[in-house]
């Protein structure tokens, strides 16, 4: 069996923004990424694009539910709007198991509110509805939050920032970071229990803000941590 | 009239462990400390334990009300279970144009929760609290919560972390950027308006369960930003 870090990745809403940067950056790490998106003819479109700016990188297409089946492992990479629809769909899809990577930002923007606000969600954040709604057994951590979408498409630009992980358990947030390690200047910073993707999730928020004034795509990254972050 | 970082700077709860930490950085810097308390005896006690580790530093003791009397900008630092008690009792003491540094942050451990959890707070953040509290034509600025107690009190510790600053007004932020920076190794960042507060706050918490993992004093630095951020 190969090692996990070299198993295909599905990665659940990559024809948006941030699917689709993490899709090119871990194909270009030799990950063979399953692309998924609601409209398996966008996910075609997207695979056909992403094979443009990555000819060397290895993607197939497929409707969510088909990706989802595709890999161990499932990035969720879609609007806040969409996550609750997505994961319900998803219910046959996945499988005791499985890690689901959920990335969504519950902003304001969902409702048409503004990109710099956060709506309150019940569980306490998209990551804690998504352990909510996947069937038992699978595993949810939650990261990626602060990456922007289009310093990650652009295979040129060096990244040089953390991932704030967050998860019930040890071993999950350490095989979400080993993934994402392997996308140079990404180091993962385990940041705790599932329950404080409330706030690292609405860094998203504060890094709109912060864009808006410097116009930049900032990053964040944690000072004064040990060298070995994972042992 | 001498240039505003060179005005005495009074601390609201320079007795606790960041008051104190900001007390002993600013004065080395040659700002002069108007150490407050609750209690004159512990401003008294506070200040004596500041000369004595900066025998060159000039401060003050006075009771909380005396303290916000003595400087034109006024840090707040105190425990959230108390923040709306002082500034009740503040009331009287401060005066329209004052600026008031916020750096309040309400973790559930002053419900004797857990320091890795918040508080909801109608107004949104201990900020917006404070805005709400303070006479009118008081400036509100929030800052100042990621940067850990202990590195600050250890003047040998060298800092290296920027200061996540809030606020409706920009020139206010940036007067109390300029006093911040005049710290060496803290970096301030524009993050939006007062209402970013929530967030910023939050960041006490997440560093709170980074820093129980690690072992450490963890900071925030965000990436990619302009090198001139107070233009």
């Amino acid at each position: 069996m190969a090692s996990p870090s070299t198993e295909p990745v599905a990665i659940i809403g990559a024809s948006g923004a941030l699917g689709f940067g993490l899709a090119l950056r871990l194909a270009h790490t030799g990950v063979s990424i399953a692309i998924g998106s609601r409209d398996p003819m966008r996910a075609e479109q997207t695979a056909v694009r992403a094979c443009e700016l990555l000819p060397e990188g290895s993607f197939s297409a497929h409707d969510n539910e088909g990706a989802a089946r595709a890999a161990q492992t499932v990035i969720l990479s879609v609007p806040f709007r969409n996550q609750s629809e997505t994961l319900a769909n998803l219910k046959h899809a996945l499988s005791p198991g499985q890690l689901l990577i959920d990335a969504t930002v519950p902003l304001a923007a969902a409702v048409a509110g503004k990109a710099t606000r956060m709506l309150g969600v019940w569980q306490g954040s998209a990551a804690q509805q998504a352990l909510e709604m996947v069937p038992d057994g699978v595993r949810v951590v939650s990261a990626l939050h602060t990456v922007s979408a289009a310093s990650l498409a652009d295979l040129e630009h060096p990244l040089d920032q953390d991932v704030l992980v967050c998860g019930d358990s040890r071993a999950d947030k350490r095989g979400a970071a080993e993934l994402i390690e392997r996308i140079d200047g990404l180091r993962c910073v385990d940041c705790g229990r599932l329950e404080m993707a409330r706030t690292t999730e609405a860094l998203t928020a504060l890094l709109i803000s912060v864009n808006a004034r410097y116009k930049t795509h900032a990053g964040i990254r944690l000072t004064n941590l040990p060298t070995a972050l994972w042992e």
